[in-house]
């Protein structure tokens, strides 16, 4: 690989640091010092025009570049929030406190999206002091990615002139493997929603009322039980009745990642894997849609024993949709259902979190083309096509409100674990990121002369 | 009633301010507090011998009184330790800070057991400033009730010939109500235990491996789901194949308690009770087994959205046991059963907590006679010979380690909450009960002279 300065790594460990997560109030502050602080950054790469815009929830970084109206422009999108790090204790370094062990950045963000964001930086900043750069940029930064971009769905709305650009060019996706490079052209999208079953109006003793009342607890098990059927099917009437039929050739398209069993089940230390019956692992993870519970609590969970029949039991439950299952209608689907499928003895409460479009973009644009190339040049491999399990939901606002094609040309991989404990990015990945965004620039700006 | 010294209540609310959680190792000290204080106005009772027991946990406190072998010696039993008061923001005043509202006392232990313990400390106190006591008094106090009484079980064991008595008498149970006073003759066993469900080797992200992964908390829904059918039986194999048949006269003996449905479920902001088909409430809490989760937690249950699918998900889980069901065999059953039913994709660890034996006691003893008279006397009412839905394991302990009958003597009522939120103990509960223990003592003495 041709150019590693290591201050490039200095800096991104000062962004990791900023625990800027936005599911948390508390961090509120946080997110605004990571907002500044890329700003300063943009500064120094040699973006000139810069707008910090409030919000009802973390502030949007909106940078222009204009350079010439017969190049092509590039609207850059990242997010510089990041998730919860709990659990804590299972980090083995803290998730704040970014350090390197064997080639990786362990942080919270390293990959998703803070290491992949600054690439970004640093191949603007590459390419403006070569003079390289043959494209106008538009970049916008958001600060609510992992909650929803509730804010920059309404500042995308509201500037749909402003934001007009040829292509949006995003990095928080992964790459099958380093050896297997490929652009993400599918991802699912995203319904999440909070339910609260009460039985009894107080917490009660076992002994005194177990076996005559309902417990929350018991029966928000069943509840979530009936969910799937003996296939691993979702039971929600209709659920599936928007799901698209591929065509033969999507089909080859996935056929063609390579996928090894043992490997999979063995870097999970799994016995066995679960999934839909009728389906392989690769298309469990990209073309069907999911229902898993990302988090269940109700009654003691203390050290030691507490003989309690509690009043509420809640769950956070999360499906990941496929084109074309609309966000909006599965969450009433869902809701529907699980009020019909709860108990007459206790009352059941839905509440949606936020949700997110699943989509495809297309292969035959320039855009990808340019893409293309770059991943030959640079990975000496024409990257797969592949399809994704994750949701970007601000993929689709871009589509239907801009009506614009993204590139999701990201550099992660599963090995990342993002979303979980000791998240890292290969040292390798951003730098050859970098190279690969510099080679796509130069390989667009050539080919789409306006 | 009689005699209502108000310093009664100020000691008790010394002693519930010392806050002795027996399942938290951070309260050690405050039980060993709490064991000392009770030391000391068993003294300024009167009774002159006393020991205080090093355990391996918390210490037990045994004091004599010996004044005639012709007397009948009685070994009364308490407990000083209190369950944790988790949830604390449903708390309306702190745990541990008692106050008195509309006549009842709010506090953690106000009844279970501080407050019905500290009642035998006074009636014994007024029995021997009356020179009325014509028994020979054992006192047996614990801080472990509250977590399955290890030590004390050791201590019964080793000291047989020392706890030799005619009858145990503990005040650890509740009335039907004030107005319907009861004797407990019934206690159900217990049997808790704590799972754990393990899927993949650590937190994934849902949009990644969804799908094609088992998600221990959707797994271990279906667990807890498949335990009752769909009349609400265990479905544990054998499970109820040690559960007595009650005989023509216990099954008329329960038909006796009152129960209005419509209270019941008012009482509870009920819509519909659940349980067992085949039986009515008041058998469902007491003359039947039952299986509730006491605790469930797993994944993200913070604020906001996480999507993640957790490495394990956890549960505890306990079931009442009736007449003469085995907790140490049901314990076998429920761990081989969980076990079983658990998918090939996941690994699953059950570690037994704690058990208690279900007894029954008879009603044809000096001792119950006694009992039944004090009320008589104190209250107007012959009480019935109730069954309760809770667990005190070591009647069992005292019946099969010492060969003594336990009279359960106790003064509680439903609305007490105990284990739950706002504990509390009616003033006229804790004054009538000191009366009618003096009279339990003064009847007992009197006839059963050696």
């Amino acid at each position: 690989m041709k150019n590693q300065p290591l201050h490039y790594i200095d800096e991104l460990f000062e962004f990791l640091r900023i625990p800027s997560v936005s599911a948390k109030k508390e961090h509120t502050e946080d997110c605004r010092k990571a907002a500044h602080w890329l700003i300063e950054k943009l500064k120094l790469a040699g973006i000139t025009h810069m707008e910090l815009v409030e919000t009802e929830g973390n502030p949007i970084i909106y940078a222009e570049y204009f350079q010439d109206s017969s190049y092509p422009t590039v609207l850059v999108y990242g997010h510089y929030d990041v998730q919860p790090p709990e659990p804590l204790d299972l980090w083995k370094s803290p998730p704040f406190e970014p350090e390197i062990r064997q080639e990786r950045i362990y942080a919270r963000g390293a990959c998703d999206d803070k290491g992949q964001l600054y690439m970004h930086v640093k191949a603007i900043e590459e390419l403006l002091n070569e003079n390289a750069l043959r494209c106008n940029l538009k970049i916008l930064i958001e600060g609510e990615e992992e909650i929803g971009s509730n804010s920059l769905e309404r500042f995308v709305i509201a500037n749909k002139e402003k934001l007009r650009a040829d292509v949006v060019l995003v990095s928080d996706t992964s790459l099958i493997s380093n050896e297997c490079p490929s652009i993400t052209i599918g991802l699912r999208g995203l319904c999440y929603l909070e339910v609260e079953v009460t039985g009894p109006n107080r917490d009660l003793h076992s002994g005194i009322y177990g076996g005559a009342v309902p417990n929350p607890i018991n029966l928000l098990c069943e509840m979530i039980a009936s969910l799937h059927d003996q296939d691993n099917r979702i039971t929600i009437p209709c659920f599936y009745d928007d799901v698209a039929i591929l065509s033969e050739e999507e089909q080859q398209e996935i056929a063609k990642v390579p996928f090894e069993l043992v490997e999979y089940k063995k870097s999970l230390d799994l016995h066995d894997i679960h999934g839909e019956k009728g389906y392989n692992t690769i298309e469990r993870t990209s073309i069907r849609p999911t229902l898993d519970v990302n988090g269940i609590w109700g009654g003691y969970i203390g050290e030691g024993a507490k003989t309690v029949i509690p009043s509420k039991a809640f769950a956070k439950i999360s499906m990941r949709l496929v084109p074309d299952q609309d966000p909006d209608k599965i969450t009433k689907l869902f809701t529907k259902h699980f009020q019909a499928i709860a108990p007459s003895s206790v009352s059941v409460k839905v509440t949606p979190h936020h949700g997110g479009v699943p989509v495809v973009v297309s292969t035959n644009t320039n855009a990808y083309r340019a893409a293309s190339s770059a991943f030959e040049k640079c990975w000496g491999k024409t990257p797969i096509a592949s399809r994704e399990g994750g949701s970007i939901p601000i993929v689709a606002l871009f589509k239907h409100t801009l009506g614009i094609d993204t590139l999701l040309m990201g550099f992660g991989l599963d090995e990342d674990a993002i979303h979980s404990p000791n998240e890292s990015y290969g040292v390798f990945n951003f730098y050859k990121g970098i190279e690969t965004i510099v080679a796509f620039y130069k390989e667009y700006g050539a080919n789409s002369l306006k």
